[in-house]
């Protein structure tokens, strides 16, 4: 199939995406745009996790053992810095490095993100595009919910998904940057241009938000709305993965597919849910959203292509 | 013996000479103060080779292949940066990598060089005192010779002894950032307590001569120079290791231990050779400092040894 597509990404949900719409689509073809908010500076390093989860999967490298970081990992610097007592509850790999070595240091020589990751995708062989949001600093803090030891201080998103395991309330989220980020080199253009438009089934606070944060973007989205296909990340009132249904439920939201239809029809025309959840389509359909019912757990390539079929058919 | 001891180092010819003074005086006494001339920034991470030199040797830990990084090292990381293209002319080991990691990111919350090479000698068990001459930034920069491709070039001196293999005509060197360095914590109050100040056999344009353009360094040792050992690190003509010979002949000084005698002449009031130069005695003691013969090729750690012993009774 030949038809411009640009996906919406956070990480994990996103690049089991991509990974359906590669097998249907000419890679040529297809953008995503990708969430920078979890990114981190660590050990002096420029980190950024949905960045290389999507590299890594696409190219058939991630860990299948941690679903992060790269396949025949070892641990060595991990090792040594935990020797000296320093940081270590982000766990960097000794392959997984080697990108963050080499991200930070063309960021050093002044190259952007959007370039550093064109040569890290083409250094993997993958021929689609991958568009940081922003070229800006985009920063997903988090505030902790009352129950928490740490109630009301606000950390960073890293810190909560990895450090504190996602197993905190939340009780805000404050993308730190967004008012003044702006779209990086070709985000809306991707957006405006796109024969479908998909957002991912990626978690929508945290991952999809920051992305609609970013100066231009949300707009750009909902002037595409027609075109707009989003796929839910909940399936049955659950979160495949991630925290995503319990950060709906602390942040207001119904945890559901409904939930996730309120959240999105201003953004997008059709809402894609799991058989799981084909009870809840008038409900859905009531917030303006058309419902399609397919099969939404990628657990196999032949599932993630099928269900990428379906979104572009939508 | 309890005495307290300064040294004056550069990398490898420093770290056997602490080796053996670690054997026969106290580590509590013992106190180098380390070039960080050679220090470089790459994929963002601050790296201090004769820092790391040293404190690996002493914990046992250096790599017997290389002569530098850790024993037991891995090149995942490396490797990743090559896939990229990105630079590999200088090699980090998995391990050793940790260090760069640890150093960068306590730098970044503010911790000072000194504070952080006295967490990561804790580390390794040590008991003796690092102390980098300087806090500020200072640069071993070489010129390179007609002759070679990139005459009149200025490289840094890593550029110049790893990438190029130390293998080019140098027509000069310079400290960049001597004129307004100071001495670091602690480093001329170590000069001027010490019963014995030892000039460590290491290269005295690249390795000492950097120690020397920190302010106050050079004249602190002149105040001394009656408590002041010099250890040739030239022995025969040759430089045991590194380029010592090549450089000494390039920027017009005698390659010998005469052209050694002559530069350390108004530091040090003995100079301490190797059994090979036994016939410069009386040269060397024309230029006003004393000789003093013994085997100073320290291949094993009873010839360190006796070296510190004959350092210290001169």
């Amino acid at each position: 199939m030949n038809a411009k597509i640009t996906v919406i990404s956070g990480g994990v949900g996103a690049a089991r995406m991509l990974s359906g719409l590669m097998a249907v689509v000419e890679q040529a073809e297809l953008t995503a745009i990708v969430n920078v908010g979890d990114d981190l500076e660590l050990h002096g390093l420029r980190i950024c996790p949905d960045l290389d989860t999507i590299t890594y999967t696409l190219a058939g490298e991630i860990n299948p053992e941690t679903g992060w970081g790269l396949r025949g990992e070892s641990w060595q610097a991990m090792e040594s810095v935990k020797r000296y007592g320093g940081i270590s509850w982000f766990g960097l790999g000794d392959r997984d490095l080697g990108t963050h070595l080499y991200r930070t240091q063309r960021s050093s020589e002044g190259a952007t993100l959007s370039e550093i990751t064109a040569e890290i995708t083409a250094a993997w062989g993958l021929g689609l595009r991958l568009l940081p949001v922003t070229e800006d600093r985009l920063r997903t803090m988090v505030t902790l919910a009352d129950g928490s030891e740490e109630a009301g201080e606000e950390i960073s998103f890293q810190e909560y998904f990895v450090k504190h395991r996602h197993s905190v309330a939340v009780s805000s989220v404050r993308f730190e940057g967004a008012p003044s980020a702006i779209a990086g080199p070709g985000v809306l253009e991707a957006i405006e241009t796109a024969e479908r438009v998909v957002i991912a089934p990626s978690n929508p606070i945290v991952s999809i938000d920051p992305v609609l944060a970013v100066g231009g973007v949300r707009e750009a989205i909902e002037a595409r709305r027609e075109d707009v296909v989003a796929v839910s990340p909940i399936v049955a009132g659950s979160a495949l993965k991630g925290p995503a249904d319990r950060l709906l439920k602390e942040l207001g939201h119904e945890p559901s597919v409904v939930g996730v239809a309120k959240i999105y029809a201003p953004l997008a025309s059709v809402l894609v849910i799991d058989e799981a959840d084909q009870d809840r389509v008038d409900e859905i359909e009531a917030e303006g959203i058309r419902a399609v019912v397919t099969e939404t757990i990628m657990s196999t390539p032949e599932i993630a292509a099928a269900l990428a079929r379906t979104v572009l058919d939508a």
